[in-house]
């Protein structure tokens, strides 16, 4: 049960620190976002951080805007960006459900592990449909990540079900879990039911999503839930 | 989304105290076990206590052997013995699957609010089974409890699909949550999804089910999940 802090952006001389965390396992450095206020060029040059050894793994992301990121550019300009933080280091990358499987692909043989990932900003689907989601997700991934908006608090349970129904239908370790408030809960729970990690805001961090989880939050429940 | 405390045993002296426990907002009083250790006779004597006004509403259960209880004698005398608890004042009572429609009825003619529950110590069952538990307890029933032994942590989806689908199907309050180690967390999420109260002990009381919170617990996870 891993904790994933979420990096939105860092001054170049703390970004060391930040990707040694304490009270994270590993660290989703969302590159769209530091782009985003520093460019590309400063990023760039802030990758070499990922040469270090003395760090948590690290996922790179790089979320474009029609999945609610903050990448502006081309397609094939973001594909290359998580490639060079690849190349660089990055042991993990985030994938959206639109990426090719030959793409996915192509990311492994570079010796990522890839988490392809799907998010739904407005509802929760029923469970066929979650399920189909699912399914369209797991070619050439590693992990996927199904992420809704909770309505309810009931729609958690049907995402929550996808875990162990990811697990023995595809044989894939599954990440989900609900965005917005009656949505919380399944951010923590999801650790209990099988996913490898839960995504928390890192110490002095902003919020990457709403009704995100500090790390200690996080730690503080699974005490109690456990 | 209230806490019921458990009350197993208490000396005659501080049952009053602990009927206005500040950290519940009701109490179950555990008639089978007070009249396991202390006998019929005293139990009865301290039943004078629910006339007092200052006080937490009371749920009386007096569960038999053959549900996990401790009550060893006729169905008959049980019945009485909750009769008489309910005219002293208590407000709820707990009637297992088994009792008539036509007891459930009785009880609430005296004026009581009426629990039926059931309990499965072995196993979850599936979604069919738990629904059809549902649909035999709801006749008569104000509220119906509906728990069962998890033998991991997924079985506790199934049984929390139940509260929503109880209110919704058959237009009654559901408690539903899961016993053993692996059900730990859905004590605590069946509120959340609806269920009018959850069960924890009281401060200083022993556990009265395993894997059973302390109020303050509760309210700690509640703070956190909600």
């Amino acid at each position: 049960m891993k904790i994933c802090g979420c990096l939105l952006d860092a001054e170049p001389k703390r970004l060391a620190a930040l990707l040694q965390s304490p009270e994270v396992d590993l660290v989703e450095w969302r590159l769209d976002a530091f782009i985003a206020q520093r460019g590309w060029s400063e990023t760039q040059t802030m990758l070499a951080v990922l040469r270090e050894e003395r760090r948590h793994p690290v996922l790179v992301t790089n979320r474009p805007e029609r999945h609610g990121g903050r990448f502006l550019g081309s397609e094939e300009d973001r594909l290359t960006i998580l490639e060079e933080a690849v190349r660089a280091g990055a042991q993990w990358v985030d994938l959206e459900d639109d990426v090719t499987v030959g793409d996915r692909e192509r990311f492994r043989e570079l010796g990522a592990r890839v988490l392809v990932s799907h998010h739904d900003f407005l509802s929760t689907p029923e469970t066929a449909e979650l399920q189909a989601i699912a399914r369209r997700l797991a070619p050439g991934a590693d992990c996927i990540k199904v992420v809704a908006f909770a309505r309810n608090r009931q729609d958690c349970l049907r995402i929550l079900e996808l875990i162990s129904w990811g697990k023995a239908a595809l044989g894939v370790d599954v990440i989900a879990f609900c965005m917005g408030s009656p949505g919380r809960w399944s951010r923590v729970v999801s650790l209990l039911l099988g996913s490898p990690w839960t995504y928390a805001r890192l110490e002095g961090g902003a919020e990457a999503a709403p009704g995100q989880y500090s790390a200690t939050e996080i730690r503080a429940l699974l005490r109690l839930l456990t």
